[in-house]
């Protein structure tokens, strides 16, 4: 517990295969203050490291804070993780097997680190701090380059035999389907991610299909980001519209797949995907889902959008770090 | 606990739509006899109810026991099911709702009664009976004339918000695909239930197709059942072959979902398709879970078939009095 010279300030850190996302929060887990550096992952795992300590330092000093106020580091990372002792088991996106991130980062900043991977820590930073904790039954979806999930059942949460639940990515929704990067085809991935909605938009506007999109972006769409889809369906256009629409009604066939499964009480969604198409996805999803789900089963099954955005991962992060630390 | 005129016998019952079988079973678990009868659940709850009683009463008759001996009863039902007060909240196969199963029988027998949902049951049993209880995290999949299935993640039965957690069948695995009995198209039910696979089998005789089936029972395949298919792929039948192998890629495609999503330790199937099917379909569920799942999610996970036959029911229920009985 606290002692005389620290405060009680906690540090998540959303640990992605492009930026590190560092966050600084008060004891009620209030954000303070964050800071971003990015991941460079080819230089290898000491140098994560290093980049890592550098942000949590980074965050605090912008926080006009000291890492001795700091009682304990959360970190989501993107793959299977064992909670127990720290270490990300496999992160393909950056190229880690059997990475004791927690007894490297513990040697560099002498604060205890606590380790969980990142859709499961952005589901615990919505059920504690959006939420409020107000269910035990929570199942996170989170769209965005590519799509992964959280559950908390029956208040716990679960992280199967190998620690990899929640790969609900990877749940093949139409056999024969489009090409995932995994291998095989039709995942819910290849449908509603935003490489799957990107490379549908490409290959159409290749077939000679008009959008707006070319307009902003020219031919190649080279830069296209979701925000674009945001502007472009706020012009009216068509082709947006359509794989917008697919991809929230494959989003929907999911989740209810998911209900059925699990019977979660909420169902929280976020991601880059969900943050910047929230208002015209979130209706057809919710829709859909009501469409294939047991009646009985999705009876009072809340189905929402975080407003965590962006600091979902920070924001779980901090909440780890704080009911981890003793 | 057990005084001096009880001996540790449990009661566990199977209540099927059609059937309804109960197990007298030792103290130890093992099943000393049954009777079966069936369940005419037109004729209402209370006339039910009267039948399970009177098929406990004889299967304690069959076994030379007395109900004196009984020290509990255990039920499996075909819905959703409230476990702490017995009732059965929905089971579209009985015309049931908030019927108070638990409070009836025990009215009748004078002998605790506990109800479980049919699939979680049989789960219960394969866990404690066929796997001595060595797994925290088992799912059952269980291929009848439907598809359910049964869930026990860290150590504990998942039954969810609604306590409908389990609802496999109604997966969807390919989108557009064939109607199911729920009203959505491509639900796992619809591709590998022996309803799926009868319809599919009647539908291309009817186009033309040939198969030995009619041989055997006739041009309307009125009569068709699990086993005929097993004789007809003994006798090298082309068309029950191709038919029985797509219902086992897709029971493969739905374990590997199941997998992504929950990484069990162990998944076990069972159900009157695999009881007949076993070594039809066994080796191309694992081969195509296999193919699908994630390899560091799938590694190192079981997936088998129960030998508990038709009895992984009464067994089950068996588990559930025994281990809920104070």
């Amino acid at each position: 517990m606290a002692d005389g010279s620290k405060s009680d300030l906690f540090v998540g850190v959303d640990l992605g295969g492009t930026k590190i996302l560092a966050g600084v929060f008060g004891p009620q887990l209030r954000l303070l203050q964050t800071a971003k550096l990015s991941t460079k992952s080819s230089r290898g795992f000491g140098s994560v490291v290093d980049r890592i300590a550098r942000c949590v330092r980074d965050a605090v000093d912008e926080a006009d804070m000291s890492l001795k106020q700091v009682q304990a580091i959360g970190i989501g990372a993107p793959g299977a993780v064992d909670s127990e002792t720290g270490e990300v088991i496999f992160a393909p996106n950056l190229q880690w097997k059997d990475a004791p991130l927690r007894k490297e980062l513990e040697k560099q900043l002498e604060i205890p680190v606590f380790v969980e991977n990142d859709c499961t820590a952005c589901t615990l930073g919505v059920h504690e701090v959006e939420l409020k904790g107000r269910t035990r039954n929570l199942m996170g979806v989170f769209l965005g380059t590519g799509i992964g999930g959280g559950l908390i059942l029956d208040g716990r949460v679960h992280r199967g035999f190998n620690g990899t639940a929640g790969e609900l990515g990877h749940m093949v929704l139409q056999v024969g389907g489009p090409k995932c990067g995994c291998g095989n085809n039709g995942c819910f991935e290849a449908l509603a991610s935003r490489t799957a909605l990107f490379r549908e938009i490409q290959q159409r506007v290749k077939a000679g299909e008009k959008t707006v999109l070319t307009e902003m972006l020219g031919d190649g769409l080279a830069e296209l980001k979701s925000g674009d889809l945001r502007k472009a369906l706020r012009k009216g256009d068509k082709l947006v519209e359509e794989v917008v629409e697919s991809a929230a009604e494959f989003t929907g066939i999911a989740i209810a797949n998911l209900i059925n499964i699990l019977n979660p009480e909420v169902v929280v969604l976020g991601g880059g995907v969900i943050d910047a198409l929230e208002d015209e996805m979130m209706s057809i999803i919710i829709e859909t889902a009501l469409d294939y789900a047991m009646p009985g089963t999705i009876k009072g099954v809340e189905i929402l959008a975080s407003k965590l955005g962006d600091n979902a991962g920070i924001t779980g992060a901090a909440v780890l770090a704080r009911s981890r630390h003793r």
